[in-house]
Parts: C-alpha cells; sequence; structure tokens
C-alpha cells in the first residue's frame, strides 16, 4: 500500500475482492498482472455467474489467472520475485518485480488490554452475540474485529456494516431495543474495473435454503445507456422466490456500484418483481392515498407498494 | 440536430431541459454559450434549490444566462446571427455563429387522419382521459402526443412514461383493469455536466399540497465518493412530509441519473426517512420473516419495511 512506483509485473496471491481491485488498478497503470487463486473461481462468494463472467472480463483485459492452485513459496530475485504455485502437484514459477498478497485480513486485538479484561477471543476475532455484546459485562465490540456467534451469514468487513453496528450499540447503550443487523442484505461493491456490486442472496444459496428459486439475467448489452458508458459488458442477475420477493441482485459492469443502492431497498423490503415493475406505472389514486397528509409519526407499518398487477422481471 | 459542425458561438433560446443539455454539450465542445429564458430561472419546472444551484455550476462552466428576457427578433448576418432580446422593455443585441431554439415540443397530430375519425384534439394534444380513452371508442392514445384531462400533473413528455402508458393501454385492451400512470412519481433527468435528476413533489409543490414539510440537503462535498467524481459539487434535496413520508427527491450533482432509481422506489413506496436509514442496519428476524418461502402469488399488500427505530435523514 505504500508502493510509490508501477512495477512492469505483479504476481497477486489471492483472487477475492482485494486482489482483484489491485489486479485491476495495476493492469490500468500498465503492468502485467497474474492472479493466483486456491479455488476453483474468483471472486468466491458472489454468485457463480457474476464471478464466471468478471474472470472472463478481467482476461479480456489482458490479466492472466491461475486457478485451483496454491503457492508453495516465493524468494526474492535481482529482477524482483520468484513465486512457486502448485497445481494437481506440479510445480510451475511464476516470475514478476513485484509480489502482492491479499488473502485475508485478520483481527489486531493483541496488546489492547483484552485478555486482561477476561473479553473472549476466538482465533484473534473479539467473540460477539447479535448484540454486539462481549463475554464482559458493559463492554461492547463491532467491525472488522468481531466474530458474530448467532448470524448464520460470515461477517462482512465493511465499514459501512460498522457503522452500522455502531449504531446499534449505542442505541443498546441509550436504552433502546434495536432490532439485529440485517445481515443478509448488506451490499458489498467489488471495485474493478468493470465493477461488481451484489446484495441478498446467491442464486446457490438460496437454494441451499430450500427456495423454488426464479433467476433471471438482464444483459447490459441491451441497454443503451449501458453501451455508451462501457461498451455493454456484463449483466444484472436478480434471484427470487417463485411468486415470491426479489431476494437477491447481482450485478456486473458499468456503474454497478451506483446501481446496487435501488437492489438494496429491493431485498430489504422484500418486493416482488411485479411490483417493481410497477413503480412508475401505477397512481397513488390507487392504494394508499388516504394516507396522505396524515401524520403518522412511529409508524410500524409498511408503506404503500403498487399493486401485483404485474408479472414482468 | 443535422449539425456536422461545431459552432464557436452559440446562443440558445429556452432554458429548460433541452436548452441545457445543449448548452452542457456545446460548452463541452468548446463553443461559447449564451441561454437566453423567459422566466427568471432555468429549468423551471424543478425544486428551487435545484435550479438555482446548477445556474451557479453552469455559469462556473462559463455558460452566460439572460433570465427574464424576451426574444424580439432574430436576423442571419455574415458571421452568423444576430438575436435581439429585451429585458425590463430595454432591446439588447446578442450575436452568434449560431442560434439554437429550444422552447418546447408541439404535438405532431395533423394529417394523419384523426380529425376524420372525429377524434378530440386540443391545441394539437389528442385529449385522453386515465385510461388513455379517446373521445372515439375503441381508440386509444399515448406518449408525447396526448394530454390526460383528469390528471393534476403536467403531462411528462418521456419516454419511458409512453412506454408505461403503452403497458397500461396493452392491459386494458387485454381486458385487465391496470391501475392509472403515477404521474407524481416518474422520474426526469437533465443530462447536462452537472446532471440534474429528480423525482416526486419539489418543496414549493409540496406547500401547495398543504403539507407539513421537511425538507433537508446533503452536499456532494461531504461525501468522498463524490469528491472523487465530480470534485463534490452539488447536493441531494428531499422533501418529506412532518413525521411522514418522503415525497420528493431532487439531486444535482455527478451521477445523479445513477442515484434517482432508489429514489424513485422512496418516493413511489412512500417511505419514511427512518425507515430508509434502516435499511441496512434492520433484521428479517424482527419483521417479516414469517413471510419467508412462503408463496404469495398476487400479492396485494406491501413488503416488509425496516421498523421506524431511527430518525436519521
Amino acid at each position: 500500500m505504500s508502493a510509490t512506483d508501477i512495477p512492469s509485473s505483479v504476481v497477486i496471491v489471492g483472487g477475492n475482492y482485494i486482489g482483484l481491485e489491485f489486479a485491476s488498478v495495476y493492469r490500468s497503470l500498465g503492468a502485467e498482472v497474474e492472479v493466483v487463486e486456491m479455488l476453483p473461481k474468483i471472486a468466491p462468494l458472489e454468485d457463480d455467474d457474476i464471478s464466471e463472467a468478471l474472470l472472463k472480463l478481467l482476461q479480456r483485459r489482458g490479466i492472466k489467472f491461475h486457478l485451483g492452485v496454491t503457492v508453495a513459496g516465493a524468494e526474492t530475485t535481482d529482477s524482483g520475485v520468484d513465486v512457486r504455485i502448485e497445481r494437481d502437484g506440479k510445480t510451475e514459477q511464476l516470475s514478476a518485480e513485484r509480489m502482492f498478497v491479499a488473502i485475508g485480513r485478520a483481527a489486531r486485538t493483541d496488546g489492547i488490554g483484552l485478555e486482561e479484561l477476561g473479553v473472549q477471543i476466538d482465533r484473534g476475532y473479539i467473540t460477539v452475540d447479535s448484540s454486539f455484546r462481549t463475554s464482559v459485562e458493559g463492554v461492547f465490540a463491532i467491525g472488522d474485529a468481531v466474530h458474530v456467534t448467532d448470524s448464520d451469514t460470515p461477517h462482512p468487513q465493511l465499514a459501512h456494516t460498522a457503522f452500522a453496528e455502531g449504531q446499534k450499540v449505542a442505541e443498546r447503550i441509550a436504552g433502546q431495543d434495536p432490532t439485529p443487523v440485517d445481515y443478509r442484505n448488506i451490499p458489498h461493491v467489488i471495485y474493478c474495473q468493470p465493477e461488481v456490486a451484489a446484495v441478498g442472496l446467491t442464486e446457490q444459496k438460496a437454494k441451499d435454503l430450500g427456495m423454488d428459486v426464479v433467476a433471471k439475467r438482464y444483459p447490459f448489452a441491451a441497454n443503451a445507456r449501458a453501451l455508451m458508458l462501457g461498451g455493454g459488458q456484463g449483466f444484472v442477475k436478480t434471484v427470487a422466490e417463485k411468486d415470491g420477493a426479489v431476494v437477491g441482485v447481482h450485478i456486473v459492469g458499468p456503474r454497478a456500484s451506483d446501481l446496487i443502492t435501488e437492489a438494496q431497498l429491493v431485498t430489504s423490503w422484500e418486493a416482488y418483481p411485479s411490483e417493481l415493475a410497477g413503480t412508475h406505472a401505477s397512481s397513488p389514486d390507487a392504494v394508499g392515498s388516504h394516507r396522505r397528509n396524515v401524520p403518522r409519526a412511529g409508524r410500524q407499518t409498511a408503506p404503500r407498494l403498487a399493486p401485483a398487477s404485474r408479472n414482468v422481471v
């Protein structure tokens, strides 16, 4: 992160978010880039269709990928670094001016007094419940350094997640009883080019949860504006329950990071495809207009939605 | 529209959408640009704060504006065109290589057989009700050429409005009973630089409708990403009812046209500010999770919303 020059070539170890972002930016800056990933797919937490499409689009930019390989070692040389990788039991060697390691983050919880207080730690992460209580009364923890024991979703190491968690803790300390964080519907972005953004469940995850899944893909090649912005690369994939709500939206392509804001409302509010298709085509006089001009402080019910009059995804 | 060269200077008559878009693009291409507008503000249908900010931002780009003036005449000259404008009863002259007239669109309904059929026309526009029925049984009309008699909102001449209207007509012909188009919540964009996008009511319009209005502005200068994209110019303005729903969102700044998609869901669904603030911070276990995995074909009710546990705009 402190490099001040652009290497002619880079081997990046790790094909997840950080590795892909740096692969993208180094390639944009003119470097030859090779990415080494242990798993058979890049961006392994993304929907399979997204990972597959992103791989092709990054390859088209000239980035090389070595998937399903492990790193056996690396040595500095006069010209940079030699990296030994193992593929199906055979060793190969990659050479580059620099190696960039992006194989995950660890929590820095040592030496800050947690052990002395008796705060429980699990493999470096502070153990908390969904209210962010540690094992010690009155001590809360949030953000990248925590492991939430009673969540069924991996804890996202994202700034906006930590913000939300901090607000929940503040509310609790203030005597309120905030609802748990909705980890399933936290959006995330891979800031590579093309961008990836997603919120909610992947198609596979929805199936694993027993849902009867309807997945649809809308190609940016069919959208004039996307053609102007990014050559029409990529697509939007929606994952919905049959006759039910949209539970996941996955985007690869130009301005995915901007488009995901709408998708976040969709999955958070469990909107139906037909309700979304009707948003600008249905009248407030038809439903809910009786609520206009009536102050409703502290309303707990849901707002008006367009009627499910159409079946368009 | 058929010009193939870039004039050194342009006088644009009309400071609404089309005029501003061409002022922006001609300026980007290097022309000296002056805009003449009869009303005291540009983009007269926008929220006052947006029009005012856009004026300053376009002036900063070197575009000159003459507001509250009328065009008394124009003559071609050897070097282009002389345009006479009247300001407070006094005549001034503007000279440019070209003049661009953008003072509104008219419907082309002449000579296509409407009179012969007996279809009622009002100042060139085909008169329809909110189901797009003309005065002749079995003849429908949609799009830029219609005047909707029973709508309290001016009819937007926008492609996506015409698409929605066409779908409604198709549904009606197919024997369905679609709800009217929600003209109040159709988003629109001014594709100038910086962009403007808006949906719902302006602050003034909300007040005119008798609402107790809470208006907030969030400056892009406070947002790191906006600083990177466009120098932090502009802001998002929300118009909400006190203790009630967001009824309007108005944006001037980078990527306004992308951001408005989220706002469209907000105003269409009458979301509360507190509900929006909670979208990624509230758990599906708290509300509505009982609906998961239950097929609900033809659901007419609204989806789950985050509880109104916070009061943040």
